[in-house]
């Protein structure tokens, strides 16, 4: 997933004043403003990579773009502790100010990617996709679904206006699965599909009746989910949702069901753990 | 920890642009827009609340302040399963349309007030402080360190121009503790402590001799920790960083350290679990 | 389509600024601050209104929602010349300094309306619906999209992220129809459709095999999309688009064709004849 | 009319932003990120060009400046139809997802300069000057105005503060001509010539009384405009203003009347039709 | 002059995040947060009253217009020392927060109004108008001409936009008086008279025939710009500009001069003296 | 203190903004838009020069980086009358565009300056520092901070958040010094110094029993001042405040006080005299 420069150092001017307020006052007591440096990023354990362009833009924004920045691997890439992921050289004052900002934005990012991958691995052999959800940090929602995407999964909708999902709540207000697909159905854009969330197998069959083209089973169990394949037999596209976890995911992968969202991929995930190190 | 209301609904403009963007399509084809309509936020498992008030600036700015909004807690307050967060009153489709924005925020901070309260709870009895670190989501930083301080444990600095912290990094660029100490005490305004971090005990020596008010102590095993303690005789006050968890929390703040730093407070808690329900 | 009062509030308030710069030295000259005074918003011609919301804005922004605002006509309501669209009441010099900002809104977006309302009345008793295109004026999609909406139409996708629409510019670049929709298939979120633009009708064949939930028939005459309604029996939306105008709409509605996407319907619609008047 | 690059860029990127949003989902999953390609933009039609620095802008800003950008014509220049206008080397995807916005400036630039033209040539060999107003599209009022001046008309204000016009509703506000123009004569900034809109020649006797640089004479028919410049005798530059089209406009230019100001140009020009074509 | 209240806002945002940066710490730990209070701003010395309405948008903004705002003067009363110029009633913390941004700004204008007035009182009874220049300070122009025309004086042009001044450096570029004052006539919008920089008096004579509306003799003395006054002989608007000072204005004035602009009417005035005091 | 270059670009951005507008209409009337031209800035008088970092990203701003920019001093170096600080090439059109808004910088930065300078003269051989305050003018106090350090003075706190000042109508709200301190101490983060202000001795007694670092003495007259050095014994940083001028500074400081802060040295230093002359 590729996001523009000028966006990525829109954030990072937005991230760095919000850490750097009105100026790193130990780096400019400290450093004198014209000492060269050389950095490295480097893991203190094995992780899945993401994050490294708005990482870097952080650094080039900050100095002017007069840092060379040279990365070792991409994101989605793997890595072991030890191994370094990028080489910095230019004014050591503007890397140690965008140190923390930076690090904050790889760490999290790629411990989305390295969650996402062990559930990748959970389902491999099997035809489910893992993807995301809408349960993401407020303002890292296209970093996050890139972090996921580098990970190998894939994405869900990136917000409330690039697709329908119709959940309970907008059900219980219009009186029933059939009315509430047929009122999205007759009204949104035609490029967008129709998916509803069902909590029972009649719910079900209302859905697919009804002419939506997705259908997301809400915590359900696996045995249930496995019912609902049959019963769906291909005519809507299946997600399986809700209390999903690395250890059960592979009993839902399983059941055939098309597509496993997984909040926890971008609420949850534990940083990963890495540092940088100024060489001398 | 008060933020200005102008404050709460600029992040929240920006977030839920983030969310919306172009418009709710589903809530928008299924729900009347002049439908009004109750919810109840709820806790799902227990956790110590934080985010309240943004979350209601979400509603308050998408609603456009038509939404009455009644807590039934504050920030900082225990919920168990079940327990009610607050009751939302008007227009139903604002309800639905800023629910998930509100939740992610209310199920992100209240996380990281949670997991802040249990490290409280390990030190109880002793005269140690648990503090946070600059380890937070870019974009977050005020309202984490609001749910650190809503959990109990009290606030590092908020960024690089509000406390003097003379990392490794600095340490090594200008020859050592001693210099680092006294450059930056030449040069940082005078209401500004300066701390120094210092990974061995002669560098703790070099650090109060040169009169830092603070000293890291950085990746120290708790037994080095209590000679630390020892050795600065009450002449500088002492943090305790790096490694620390809820399983070692305890033997560090039993060596009379006056500060432990927990990074995992902010980038690692995982999400508390909430839900919206509309009453019907 | 509902606009929250924010995000009016904030198109508004640029708007605004672009007209009223330093100020309204005119009225700021000519007009006692604390005057009050009362106008009409009139039609000077028949038209369909839309924009009244953003024209209320205006004035409401201006004026610190100092101004009682009563409006005859919703959105998407007909007027004939002379009728009044809305009444305003307040202090005079905010009438004034605002007039020609909601104005120029209100015309031009009621002029969309007003040419989107006449193709719909061409294709009346036909199973086509009229859609708009992305041919909108640069920061004013979300508005014109719904006064075309007002107008009785469709929205096709709001931009390049809530709808796919494989371009005969992709197309070329990826060697083929089918090529280019089985990428697409393959990593885009399963909550959108594919759509794919042709030119030939074995290019339909080749989409529709390729499993294009919609395909775009660029520029094809009626008797081509006609035929091309035939062949693809249903499988997939049809979308007839290019050089379609008032005078040869109907004949494309009569080809059973699904959707009638009309760019004049957004960049080259003539303004809506109105005006304010100040009551003495 | 220049624009400084870093305008250009700033409105790109707003515009950029509401068509692109979260990313071209299109042209992400079809177009390899390391394809180069060459675009050229070419007329459909005959048309006089406008809006050729912000389109190139648009490549600018999302490829990082990494298109070549080689124009064939400038900003005033007139094209035939399947006239390239410029041609694009850079990366294909950035090309393709600026594609559109790019046009839409272009086009409706271009429209504006176009109709622009047709009025200049009506009133060739008179001494009238075609003015453009204060009815533009909200948001484009600079580049619209810069499109006015390449078809080679000149500038009435550009917004409430850098000119002086007394209208109707002020005059009715203070009881007279005469009175308004007083009072803007004793507070406007020096700088800054007095002009009032009048409907009456006796009006337009007071309006010159009371000193008027300039007196805009509103909806009179050319025989009254006429009899207007007579009374006048030069000693204030007149205006026609109100229903002047292509068809009447040089009977109003054949009055001696000094200025013809058309709201037209600018808020119903229909755009140029042009295109995109990727060069394989 | 009266600016918008949400124009009044947004400044009062910028400006109070500027000195509140992430909290005002200090009031947060000392002040409880529901503690009413009421407070005076108070004159230390006499002077001229501006800044009123921003100086009350601060505390409007941070309370969120819980503070209740009585003023005992408005924007140009003059002031003895002691003198309560507003009361404010309300939340303490929010009083404390906003006092200094809110006290900055009453004092800086009201020193540009206090200065004024005594320039103006200098001139009394001759015919000469005091004028500003756009040597203000950045950002805060809009207030400063507010204050100035507070203070009694009048305004010069506002920025580059809104009148020609032909400054000596434009004139030495295109080689002569003359020839710049055509190049301006023959394409600045019609509304903006045509002012030009002149050191001698044989350019104010090439001026005058080139037919500029205005002249700006630059650092004459009083008997050269007599001499201009009588050899102009109102054929053109003159203004003294240039070293005029206090002491030596009142010379000019009485050269018949028709404006005196005096850039240290907003460059260089002193602060007025003034003081929050809290009631107990 | 160095400040990057994107945060100068955004700073000189708004300013260029605010007196741009919608374009310089005199330039470019005037100025052939590919004329080029070279400038010095040049003193007027003897002034300590400070903003030279922002004066250049004004004409690097406007000129898209196209002027080359040779500076023959650098912020805190003096210059004599007649001495040039800065050689421009470039677009002629763009220097003259940007001349006013960085000569206001530079003329308000270099004032500052040269008032610092003044009063560390009147200081030198004593041990006091000159420190500066709150007391700037919005939107610059980051800039006006660097001029007092230019100035050879340093920084007090540079916002409400990064320093404790406990000020007087904190005392009274909450009963007295003591109560003050001990409720700042338990609160504000630990790199954080408390001071208080104090107008009595007994006051002071009571700030340095309860722990208070650093203690203002406001306006005290110096012996009061020296008293107070003696009672405090060196157990805190003592600042004396109020009514301090080039007069009586050096009273002050021959007292042993650390700091003496001053606000005229922020906000009323009279501008600096410079000018850009075009060379040609």
């Amino acid at each position: 997933m590729h996001i523009a420069r000028w966006t990525l150092e829109e954030m990072a001017a937005r991230w760095l004043a919000e850490d750097v307020g009105r100026g790193d006052v130990t780096t400019g007591a400290v450093i004198p403003p014209d000492r060269a440096g050389v950095a490295r990023i480097e893991a203190r354990a094995p992780f899945v990579v993401a994050g490294l362009p708005i990482a870097r833009a952080c650094f080039d924004l900050i100095s002017d773009r007069q840092v060379a920045w040279h990365a070792f691997v991409s994101d989605g890439g793997e890595v072991a502790g030890h191994d370094a992921l990028a080489r910095i050289e230019g004014p050591l004052a503007a890397i140690l100010t965008a140190e923390r900002t930076a690090l904050n934005l790889l760490g999290h990012l790629s411990g989305i990617a390295t969650i996402t991958r062990r559930f990748l691995k959970e389902v491999q052999g099997t035809t489910a996709t893992i993807v995301d959800t809408r349960k993401t940090t407020p303002g890292m929602r296209l970093l996050e679904k890139a972090a996921v995407h580098a990970g190998g999964a894939a994405n869900h909708r990136f917000g409330l206006d690039d697709g329908v999902l119709i959940k309970d709540n907008h059900v219980a207000a219009v009186g029933g699965v059939e009315a509430a697909v047929q009122r999205a159905r007759a009204s949104v854009p035609h490029g967008l599909k129709v998916e509803v969330e069902v909590t029972t197998l009649d719910q079900l069959d209302a859905a697919v009746a009804a002419g939506a083209d997705a259908v997301l089973l809400d915590n359900m169990q696996p045995e249930m989910v496995a019912e609902a394949v049959k019963r769906a037999g291909g005519k809507a596209t299946l997600e399986a949702s809700g209390g999903i976890t690395l250890e059960n995911v592979r009993r839902y992968a399983e059941t055939g069901v098309d597509l496993i969202s997984v909040g926890a991929l971008t609420h949850s995930a534990p940083n990963a753990d890495l540092a940088l190190e100024v060489e001398l």
